[in-house]
């Protein structure tokens, strides 16, 4: 059994079809943590039925441990229409304060738990390094923390691993990668400001989520397969 | 701003005191991740509010990730009149996954959205070593990870600390510390079985908690103000 942090996005839906055509039984994990782009839950629940998870936890967390994040304000405060090299310039007002600290923390706990040895997470230096949550030292750190903190650093008996697969791939190698394995991007969301219903739900266009993944698939040479509310404005 | 893990128990309420006898304001956290001692939730809030804590928050954990332990367990496991000897051999059955883990990871995801650079944690290495997420090296490779996965470990600004300062006392000296800064231990919890009301709880006298915590009193020479429910019976 493999645990898989399941964002619904285009990259964490690449790591669970990764780690299926690798022969895991798969719990996926998704979390509720107040993010205005709620859209992502729905998305996360249906990439886990179409990609076979044995099971799909949502989890709620507490919103007040991650305010301060344009991800989890109120209305405003998604930056719109930057240039990547904007986005690269220091850490970005989407950040999350220490989101995959707290994601990775209960994935460790659950594999525990059921007894898995292996924890997956789509992160992703190489895009959008802004994130210091999303780099290798980081996940360095953590595999470490994770083994003095559990059952396995006392006794030896081998530790639950975390496992970066994409963490050195470009956008549209893992559009590629998820395409050869058969993922279907369509049930994916990756807008951080959508609109429309949360089942059928309209990106922005101009996020620098929607631009990321935008021009991976342009990049990739493959059918953009995203819903945009704003088609070809921003390009 | 610092923020404390605050259990409920003899050794958090010393270190929320010892925080604020330095003059900090104290944002306090405790966890419902499914504990059978619930008992500590109320505990919790009764000494946020005796020692003055400027915020007090309770953060509700999903405990499917903290299966797999006696505290979360349904009716049995939790062993009684256990040998401090007994007690240090391997991991306790007591031992909840990764709990302080995920408990560190939202300590600093708070510290980082509220603006505070200190967490205190009141582990204690002396009298009970079992536990993997109560070691030193456990507390430095967390505190490593959380500077590396915050927007401190990108910007140098600085970054949250994770402070333990019981970590190399023993019971007896936790609790002449915490007497010395008038903590109302009436008020703490530690029993892992109590009955009685959640306000008024007796303590079973003879799980590890009780055991530990009875015997540090009477090492100290303070007055037990527990009430147990076997009053005198393992002595």
């Amino acid at each position: 059994m493999a645990v898989i942090l399941l964002s619904g996005g285009l990259d964490s839906a690449t790591v669970l079809a990764l780690a299926r055509s690798r022969g895991h039984r798969c719990l996926t994990l998704t979390f509720d943590y107040g993010q205005r782009h709620r859209h992502e839950l729905a998305a996360a629940g249906a990439v886990a039925r179409a990609l076979g998870a044995t099971e799909h936890r949502e989890i709620v967390l507490d919103p007040r441990a991650f305010a301060g994040s344009a991800l989890t304000r109120g209305a405003t405060g998604v930056p719109k229409g930057r240039s990547e090299s904007e986005m690269g310039a220091g850490v970005p007002v989407t950040y999350v304060p220490a989101r995959n600290l707290v994601f990775l923390s209960i994935a460790v706990a659950t594999a525990e738990s059921v007894g898995a040895w292996e924890i997956h997470i789509g992160v992703n230096a190489v895009d959008y390094s802004g994130y210091p949550d999303c780099r290798p030292a980081f996940i360095e750190a953590m595999q470490r923390a994770a083994r003095l903190g559990t059952r396995a650093g006392v006794e030896a008996t081998g530790s639950v691993t975390i496992q970066a697969p994409l963490i050195a791939m470009s956008k549209a190698d893992i559009i590629r990668l998820g395409v050869s394995l058969g993922v279907d991007y369509s049930l994916t969301h990756s807008c951080y400001d959508p609109a429309g219903p949360v089942e059928k739900p309209l990106a922005c266009g101009e996020c620098d989520a929607c631009v990321l993944r935008r021009r991976g698939f342009e990049a990739a040479r493959v059918p953009d397969p995203t819903r945009y509310a704003t088609q070809g404005r921003s390009r």
